[in-house]
């Protein structure tokens, strides 16, 4: 999540780039899908404590994430963020937005599966469904927000809280939304290979994606409508 | 929350500061009963866990949300900041305590409408009856500490570290306020629209606010007590 | 926690300075004792996470009001680090000495009340035997920490980090001493005004503060052993 | 977990550099058996909530070590960091590599019995069996990630965010690895003293840190792979 006023390192070349997108979104899944299982498996008699563990250890790693490979890719993680920062930034070549996708959805998959070995647990399609207005509502909250922290943070010169900042929102996101806010193409791609607590269902996996993009057009507008400048608070 | 020594951004016009007022108070809302609603079902054994995921879910949110507008409106999200910030403050006109009243206002029930549309939960007026005398007196401690904090920091030029130390605050005066610490008249309006975990019935409402006035008086009576000048301290 | 390589107020004059201390200290107590009654009423059927509850709220809490009252202060609110402060700084005259500690236990006994206040229960002398070897050893090991950890900060130039780094200190020692961390004179006389979760017997307290006083001793020792110099690692 | 691009104390001598390790490690491995043990006595009917107790006082308990000892000994705590530091960097001379993993094996041990007598625990050998292919895969994950996140802030000049991201990854590690993440041989020496909830039997010792050198190699190729200058993205 490094954009335009962020310490971005235009040095990387691209396949390293592409590598800490991989690695990244990888770990991501894996955090979410691990501390899943082991919420599931610890806590059996409280739904709910079992998302306070498994927001908690998101929201932490989520943001040490980010702080690890900002200074790389980015530290997108997100097709979503990837694509509004198309529309928002003016950077991004086809290649670039090529391989970042790529590499993010190789990776949720791939996270899902070391998640899934770490916990001796088969790699099988999900089959929970999330299916429900109120979750596609959800999670065009989710990902309106998620788009307007990172862009208010980079056009007003803040970038450097974007790990401590995603992290919380998160964490936050979990709860206040009524789908858990995934919020992200990439991970909920991930989440279809995993049958645990964080599982989805590939039908449903497919709204919640439209339910994102549809997300990240909200999002971008009220970035148009709050931060209209690219510096301008700075 | 974004005062005389903050990084005030006076080039923003009147409408998208309220705006900004709108649209925070509106997801501090959503948040605040979004994540009541979604404890309340998934933690059905045990109220201190239910509040204790309502509680960290609003300091991660609230935190974040800060940290989004408060380039823009300075973050209020708060009629008694808005108050105290007339008070202790010397810039706010006629108009602009209006607009933020305001926005504030139709904010908070906005957000709370929002939070019961994502959990499929109708919009009808709380029942729950919140009124005692420690509740009151809940009130005006946590309405008096949250004006001495912002003050406090803005005072002393310190008014970047209000994101996390408002979160922080809320998080734990939830818990040693005896009312949950609402100290905030939108945020009390806004909940009286929810017959949820967060909800709070109108006849209780009114009571709330007027405590939570007397903490604005109280509140600025410290600051003043203890940060006369408005940057002696930096 | 305000020591000599912090931005200390020394234009405060000692009246608002034994003001700070006073407040600080009792609302300190009201979050610690506050929390605890909420924990105990609202989650009875674990302790462990009334502890949680109890121990996340006064961490959040406890950095708060550091951030407050650092300026005015240096947020001491414990008679051991007012005791540190004289051994191993070069600036409290004994008028000063002294009107921190009046203000630091009046504030204690203070905000016990305040706590009962709110939440409707009587002042009475509390029950809890808290007196074990383990115990003890708990309090000297918590109070050695807790001076390790300031004046490490004041001696290398980062006294800016000490109210976050405080409160999560307390919110681990809480958990890893077996005492739960009281490792403040000032607290332990002041728990001892409520016969509720956080409350102690005067015959313990007692003893627990003799712990403390020694565990001063050793951190101090420890601060000598490994910051030397009082500036020395800038 | 201080490195070439860190505040590194060179002034500091050995023997202050080796007592700063000894103390670091053993406080932490006081942390993570004390706050287990507490856990387990406190909140018997849910290994979910102890876990979580756990790992929330590790996590704000490790971050605030790193802050009291990074500036003498750079705060490894960690034989596999100061072997990584080894392969990394290029200024550890024999003897103080030797130092350093005498004093963190020994603190680890010592830092055993101490939580033990805390909490009036015989010191015995602890007969928890973790071994499996799934725990031995995570020790390995826990570890890589974990030499990442110090290298890539190291390289990249952000050394001063060690305490607080290590404290996180940490939080988050308990639970997204499936061995709860060790990921430190001589914290994993220590937990053998101790038949508690932090526990490891010796063979199954063995076996992680086999897992943890794993990770180190594999850490250390993704820092060379991702940031192969030491300073180059600052």
């Amino acid at each position: 999540m490094n954009h335009e006023s962020s310490p971005r390192s235009t040095s990387s070349p691209l396949w390293r780039r592409a590598v800490a997108e991989f690695l990244g979104t990888g770990l991501l899944v894996s955090i979410v899908v691990g501390s899943g299982i082991a919420a599931q498996r610890l806590s059996p008699g409280d739904v709910g404590l079992q998302l306070l563990e498994n927001s908690l250890a998101t929201a932490l790693g989520l943001a040490v994430l980010i702080l690890i490979f900002q200074p790389v890719s980015g530290a997108h993680f997100n097709p979503v963020v990837t694509l509004a920062d198309r529309l928002l930034g003016t950077r991004h070549r086809p290649a670039e937005i090529t391989a970042y996708l790529v590499a993010q959805i190789a990776g949720g998959i791939g996270g899902a599966v070391l998640a899934n070995l770490m916990f001796d647990t088969p790699t099988t399609i999900a089959t929970t469904d999330r299916l429900s207005a109120g979750h596609l509502l959800g999670e065009v909250v989710a990902t309106a927000g998620l788009v307007l922290l990172i862009f208010a943070l980079a056009r007003t010169g803040r970038s450097v809280l974007v790990a401590p900042a995603v992290g919380a929102y998160i964490g936050a996101a979990y709860w206040f939304t009524s789908s858990t806010s995934f919020a992200n193409p990439a991970v909920t791609v991930g989440r279809v290979f995993t049958d645990t607590f964080a599982g989805i269902a590939p039908t449903a996996a497919v709204w919640f994606v439209a339910a994102q993009l549809l997300g990240v057009a909200v999002g971008a507008g009220l970035v148009l409508l709050l931060f209209p400048n690219r510096k301008a608070h700075q």
